[in-house]
Parts: structure tokens; sequence; C-alpha cells
């Protein structure tokens, strides 16, 4: 897979800030490429509640992480303020693909890209399904980006 | 142990904004009991570092932590932006011993009660250390509480 | 709270044996005091669950951690195979109180002692419930200390 | 990106165990997606300890991860003892590629399949640096695979 080059935050539709924590540090004073998930996972999920009425716990169709990814192109520390860009960058019938690009609070580069795919599941028949009409509208009214 | 009690937010010296993430949840739904120590060293090195200048991997002397603890009254949960309030309730010539109070964002009462000790360490030679001048000051410069 | 002294492994009734991970480090390249408590949670879970029937999301009747504390005496590191050593040192007929002893694999002293609280709850009331019968019995099983 | 397939045991070199946490799960009841990488770095850096003296804190020349994925196929949960398959799957002059089979103690398919790309770096320049010989001769030595 070839390398991609970091980007700005006109490609972004909608920003979250993340602080990061002591923990997220590893041994060498930078944050451990695992803890990158954790905060993709955050604004995702809190888009999914804040925007499109997901109940976690409740809902019975749930998006389930069948591929995820991260490119890294310069190290974040704690202390500091991210900023967590994120985009849609493919939306099908069952399932979406979302990407989100990890700011420093000053900066316009992406420190880093990460992806991952929802595939939408029916919790109690385990079987694949539609993804749920206020989840698509959400998505749906997403700005577009450059 | 008895139980404590909840306690207001004139108890603390100064706040931090801490919000949760989603893989704070565990299966019931709750930010797990785990991921407040997470949050008591994130607030409590941030104050070292902003306000006592403590540089991680670099200074030769060092805060271990000997001894934590944490009271839950009530959960919280993801999403959620937390107020987290510092206090520092024993200052020896070797060691400290913080608390901390976590607020929803809209409470007044403690949903926990953590603390936890520092003792201060030559990382050279393994020996107990005086608390470095500048954390000194820095503790000593917080407001009182009531 | 006066310090407590490291114990020998005669203290507990049952051993697990837990692998520290690599993200188990902080940036002074021992265990962080906070991983040990996702250490604990991982022991007295799977007694519970191997030896109680306990069903995480299916039981009505749930413990939560209402209190957790621990004294560190020594560090551990990545990587490393620890054994913790489980004991219940209260059982009340609403709560039971849990020790856990940190030991290397090699050692016989206590790298650490942590303990914590669970109260039972009835998922569907909120209300204050019985420790239920298996797990009373599994806990009446283990074998008693020195 | 297509979705690859599951494999079996034979496509790793060597094989380490790691049982799941409690905290691993999440509230799905399942093992969060974040957490594989996790059980990753722990697999690659013990070998890079064990068979390649990799001294982290103390090494001057470092990989740091400048790629991550993973693919899942089928959900793990807390408790369970996993076993990861790791095999490399490009060996340049100054980076490394690796790839982890995660799989159920009793299965021969992996329930996931993740890669990582280490890049060296000289600690003290910030340069790109060859990966240090003990490195390359404990890959070189690793069982080749079908």
């Amino acid at each position: 897979m070839s390398r991609m080059a970091p980007e700005s935050r006109s490609g972004f539709s909608v920003f979250y800030v993340v602080p990061t924590r002591w923990a997220d540090n590893d041994i060498y004073g930078h944050a451990n490429n695992v803890v990158y998930y954790a905060w993709f996972d955050t604004v995702v999920n809190r888009f999914l509640i804040e925007e499109a009425g997901m109940r976690p716990g409740v809902d019975k169709v749930v998006g389930y992480v069948v591929s995820s990814g991260c490119e890294y192109f310069a190290p974040v520390s704690y202390p500091e303020e991210l900023e967590l860009g994120l985009r849609v960058v493919r939306l099908g019938s069952k399932s979406v693909t979302w990407e989100i690009g990890v700011f420093p609070g000053s900066g316009d580069q992406t420190a880093a890209l990460g992806r991952f795919t929802h595939a939408f599941v029916n919790r109690d028949t385990g079987s694949s399904a539609e993804i749920p009409v206020t989840i698509r509208r959400a998505i749906e009214a997403l700005p577009s980006v450059s």
C-alpha cells in the first residue's frame, strides 16, 4: 500500500475536540499507535449518538467494525487538544466507511489519517442489515468536502 | 473503610474538563471503574506539566504512585463532558496526596472521589527524594478550599 | 492510611496468570498504576464467570464497583507473566470485598495489593439486591487462607 | 479494499498466547476493535525483546509505527485464550511489515488479521535508520510459512 500524504482541514465535514490523556503516551513519549483507534471510535459514535439517534445497548441494528486502518504522519503527545475531522468516503446499503483526520490543535495538516468500515447487523438474528434510516439521513446531511 | 458521601465543587482547588471516550463504557453502558484512574492521572499530570514545569522522560526526580483509591457514588457514561476537581490533602517532604472529584458537566455533586499518593524518587539512584521545589511551589499556590 | 506490607502467596485462595501487555508500560517503563485495576477486574470477573456462572449482559442482578484501591510495593513491567492471587475479605448479604495480590512470576511477595467492593444491584429496578446464590456458594467454596 | 478471507495457522511463523481481559469487551460483549491493536503491539514487541534483544527506552534506533490495519472476520470475547500468529510480509532496509493472525484457542481460522509497518528512526537525530542487525537476523531466522 502506498503511503498517503497529509491533508488539510478542508477535506473533512465535521470536527470534534479530543484531548489526549496521560495513558495515551507510551514509553517513547508519544501517543501510542493503538490509542488513535480509541479516538476514532469516540468521534464516530458521538456523531451517531448526537446526530443519528443511535442508542447503544438498545438498538437492534448495530454497526460492527469489519475493517480499520491508520496512516501516521507525525507524532502527537499528551498533553494536547486534538481536533478530529470526520468524513464519509463510502456509503453502501449495509455498510459505511468513515475517515478521520487527526489534527493537532494548532495545525492544518493531518498528523494521522484513520478509516474504518461499519457493517450493520441485526443483533437478534446475526444477519446483515440495512443501515437504519436515521443514520443514513445523518450521513447524507453531512457537509460535502473538497 | 466507611463510605464517604458526595461533595460539592467548592471543595476543590482547580478544575479540568475530561470528555469521556467510547471505550470508557463497559458492557453495562457505564464508565468502567478502571478508567477513572486514567482520568485522575490525566489531570494530576496536566497540573504538574502546566503549573510545575514537570518534563516526563527528562526529569531525574519523578513521582511514582504508591497508593490509589476511589469511591464511586453515581455512574457516568460516554458521551459526557466531565469536570474533574483537584485538591491536595497532604503535602509531605517526599510525597503528596491528591484527591480528585469527578463531576458530571451539569452537576455539583461528585459522582466519584479518587485519591492517590505520589512518592518522589531519583530515577538514577532509585532512592526516595525531596519533592522538587517547582512542584512544591505550584501546590502551595493552589487556591485553598472550603 | 498506613502503608501495608507485602504479603506471601499463602494468603490467597486461588491464582490466575495475567501476562502484561506492551501498552501496560508507561513512559517510565513500568506498568502504569491504572492498569492494575484492569488486571483486578479480569481475575474477579473470570472467577465469577467460571466458578459462579455469571453471564455478563444477561444476568438481572449484577455487581457494581462502589469502592476500589491499591497499594503498590514494587514495579512490574512488560513483558512479564504475573500471577494474581484472589481472596474474599468481607462477604455481606448485598456486597462482597475482594483483595487481589499481584505476584511477579518468580516471586513470593506481592508487588501490589488491590481491593474492591462489589455492591449488587437489580438492573431492572436499580435497587440494591442480595448476592445471587450461585455467587455466594462459589465464594464460600474458596479455600480459606492463612 | 476487497475483504480478505480467513487463513489457517500454517500461514504464520511463531505463536504467542494472549488471554483477553474484562476491559477488552465493549458494550456489545465482544472485544472492541481497538484492543486488537494492543494485542498486535504486545506480540511484535515481545518477539523483538525476546528474539532480537530490543531494549525499549535504551536503544537509540527504534521502530515507529507508520501504518496499521486490521480485518475482522469473527468476534472474540473475554474470557478467552487467544493465540496470535506472527509473520513478516515485507522486510526492507529501513522498515518491516508484520502481519498478525488472531486465533481463538480452539480454532484454525483467523478471527482477525492485522498488519503494521515499523519504520526505524534514530531517536537522537530523528532521521530514518537502517533496521538494527539483531532485529534483521531475528526476522530472517523466523520459520518460513506456506
